[in-house]
């Protein structure tokens, strides 16, 4: 089975990434935080039972987080498209963090999520390169809208094409 | 030193793509093909030397297209987002031939790159998800305009991560 997890500031979208993926639309009202959610293997593209695991730090404390990421077999690291604030977190703060909870021998792949490309206008993934030259646990970046449901789907299953077939650094 | 192939269709972009990336400006005219360009380790983000191949139909027979791919570390495959038939002509011609002409023991990797994604108004990578599940040896996809320069060095930043990086299927 494979354990997704999803990372990132408040009010990026995790809750409502999740909630898009399973019901197929937008909620336009959102709890802090959804039930881990179990999709059966013959309706994910790569055919293997999946969970996916929301996290807040409205209501989980710092334990849990690093029980989740323990958990994990990879990590959607959400950030907002609107707010390159929460792409400096990304990088200051939670990459450092995953490494730290991880604790595996190999190192927890890594989606990087910009999410709400609704609101912008053109793509801003340049942004996102130079953090995937620091941290090689980043398989690769999309750019997606719960909004407008643009690569939710395709966002999850980069995460489980992570797992199923991951990347190792030649030179590290 | 890194070897990045450019591969589709006529007219999908790909020498658009590599005068692009070289003289950051969209390049309107521009020959069937461009010498192969070599770009030095300081200026790339994975610092290592690059060479950028292009392939013309119209200028090069089967037995040289066959000779680049054997040389190649990477394949860059493009489609244009405008035209669906040049994707699945990447599923039906260009990912079998790659197959049958890269002869080595590991799959070549490949990067799929839906480009003109200026004409288009919302993304399409949902079309590229069921030849990415068929076919592992693509590693991601992105979608870039060589006209707005969006996402340009981003695609060469993935190829050359592709290579540094490579991704082996655990089941297969
Ligand atoms: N325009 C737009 N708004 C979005 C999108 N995704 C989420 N939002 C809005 O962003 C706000 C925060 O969304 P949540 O899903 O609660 O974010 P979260 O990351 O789960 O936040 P916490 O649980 O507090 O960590 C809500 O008002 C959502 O409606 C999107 O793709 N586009
Ligand atoms: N709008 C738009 N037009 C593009 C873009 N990239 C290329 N074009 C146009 O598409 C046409 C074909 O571009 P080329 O770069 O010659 O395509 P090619 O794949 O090298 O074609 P062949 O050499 O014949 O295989 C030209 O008219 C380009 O100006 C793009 O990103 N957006
Ligand atoms: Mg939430
Ligand atoms: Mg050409």
């Amino acid at each position: 089975d494979i354990h997704i997890l999803l990372l990132g500031e408040r009010r990026v979208g995790k809750t409502s990434l999740i909630l898009s993926l399973v019901s197929e639309e937008f909620p336009d009202d959102v709890p802090n935080r959804v039930e881990e959610i179990t999709i059966p293997a013959d309706v994910t593209p790569e055919k293997v039972p999946t969970h996916i695991v929301d996290y807040s730090e409205s209501e989980q404390a710092e334990y849990q987080l690093c029980e989740e990421v323990g958990r994990a077999n990879v990590v959607c690291l959400v950030y907002d498209l609107t707010d390159l604030s929460t792409l400096e977190k990304v990088k200051l703060k939670w990459l450092p963090l995953i490494r730290e909870f991880s604790m595996q021998d190999n190192m927890l792949p890594v989606i990087l999520v910009g999410n709400k490309s609704d609101l912008i206008p053109d793509s801003k993934m340049y942004e996102a390169v130079p953090i995937m030259n620091e941290y090689p646990e980043i398989e690769t970046c999309i750019e997606c809208s719960s909004k407008t449901l643009t690569n939710v789907s395709e966002m999850f299953y980069f995460a489980q094409k992570a797992v199923l077939h991951p990347t190792w650094p030649l030179y590290s």
